[in-house]
């Protein structure tokens, strides 16, 4: 079956994978993928499935060789070439796992690229598991149709990541005691960003001197309501890809 | 123990009543209510409580009569006036248990005003538990410190929710096909405000027609990733606050 316009259907599956991808590349898949691709989505010989690694763009593959537990999908076009998301980090204070969970999960789908877990003195949870993060991040990723995975950076402590805070890059951090609204705030610092959000607890008196008195740092006000930490998260990440980000762009074409 | 700038404390509980709330009131809590404040809170006679009902704003009421399993509080001092959320309605397909309470959560964060579930031709999910998303109302309204809490609207059907739109309105809705930047399509259409979000499938094409064609329809676009559903109407509401609410104005004073 040569790929036409109607193939891959848009009900394809998307799925991420090491494996390199170029044209003619075959990926063996096997464990809870094929488990996936073969008892959940039904997969049949010469079925399409969307290939993404992070690295190469999207690719659509036909499914070959199917057995009871694997098979192998072979690259026939290469359905969207690698995106570039916007450069803004999310730097957030470790929270309990569902609501942590649920903050990368939201990251990924909202394009951020480089998700950054910050201690501070607050933290209750100090100790995050990165391959069930990246796990979250994966799901996320097949699902919004990135074809870039973000980047999660190791755990900082707050006074590491302001010392080695790199030159350039707005820090902007929601600031209990109030600051500017983000529609002006972000106004006046287009560019590479990041945004900090305290633990439940917030930052302390000395954390957020420290923060306030770096170079980079942009106070800003997430309105008059407590949100949690990844109310806060998301809020301030949506907003900031509206004002600044890729989101006056459309879907991208998947060439359909 | 008099009401003094020190009283009550930052950390006193916040608790929602469906009571009359006014200077003198004694509100009889048992339940739940009691066992949180008993057993979890660990309340003393004399403690401080955080009182409100939706209606008469939040009252400072001093714990007294505690025995096993009820306690009564006592108003003492008005603590904050009922306070006036944005004109905002998210409206949204119902959408599986977690992802609904979710939003449900979520909105109350962020301010909205009304939340009304809408059906629509591909929605899997047709029942939601009020009683189950009162309560996730209540809890989130608790944790942010809101004493108005949002109006949970009927469900409607999409087609009755069209006809009988209010007139001055504006209905902005994430059309998978395209529209105009929140950036600029909130900024063209200040004042009340409605979020219309589809299911995880999307509308069908006969519904996208007959919402763009609706007079106050106004198609935003969520950018150019696949949003899941709560996402969408988190990120859309939290940048029309930011653009057009009351995200301007830091945390309510609460008179410490």
């Amino acid at each position: 079956m040569p790929a036409t316009p109607a193939w891959p259907p848009r009900s394809a599956p998307r799925l991420y994978v090491e494996a390199d991808l170029c044209l003619g590349a075959q990926v063996q898949v096997d464990g809870n993928a094929a488990h996936y691709l073969l008892s959940v989505m039904r997969i049949k010989d010469g079925d399409a499935v969307l290939l993404f690694n992070g690295r190469d763009g999207e690719w659509a593959a036909r499914a070959g060789a199917l057995r009871k537990r694997d098979l192998v999908l072979e690259c026939v076009d290469q359905s969207k070439s690698l995106e570039s998301v916007p450069d803004f980090w999310l730097c957030v204070a470790p929270i309990k796992k569902g609501r942590i969970d649920f903050t990368v999960e939201k990251a990924t789908e909202l394009g951020v690229a480089r998700i950054v877990t910050v201690l501070t003195s607050r933290c209750v949870v100090d100790k995050l598991n990165p391959e069930r993060l990246f796990a979250q991040m994966i799901e996320a990723a097949e699902q919004c149709g990135r074809t870039a995975l973000p980047e999660l950076a190791d755990m900082a402590k707050l006074d590491m990541l302001l010392r080695d805070w790199p030159k350039g890059r707005a820090l902007f951090f929601a600031d209990e005691l109030g600051g500017e609204p983000m529609r002006t705030g972000f106004a006046k610092h287009p560019g590479s960003a990041a945004l900090l959000i305290g633990p439940e607890g917030g930052f302390t008196a000395q954390e957020r001197d420290a923060i306030r008195a770096h170079p980079a740092a942009v106070p800003i006000t997430l309105g008059p309501r407590i949100l949690r930490a990844e109310t806060a998260a998301i809020a301030a990440t949506a907003c900031w890809m509206s004002a600044n980000g890729d989101w006056s762009t459309d879907i991208i074409a998947d060439g359909k």
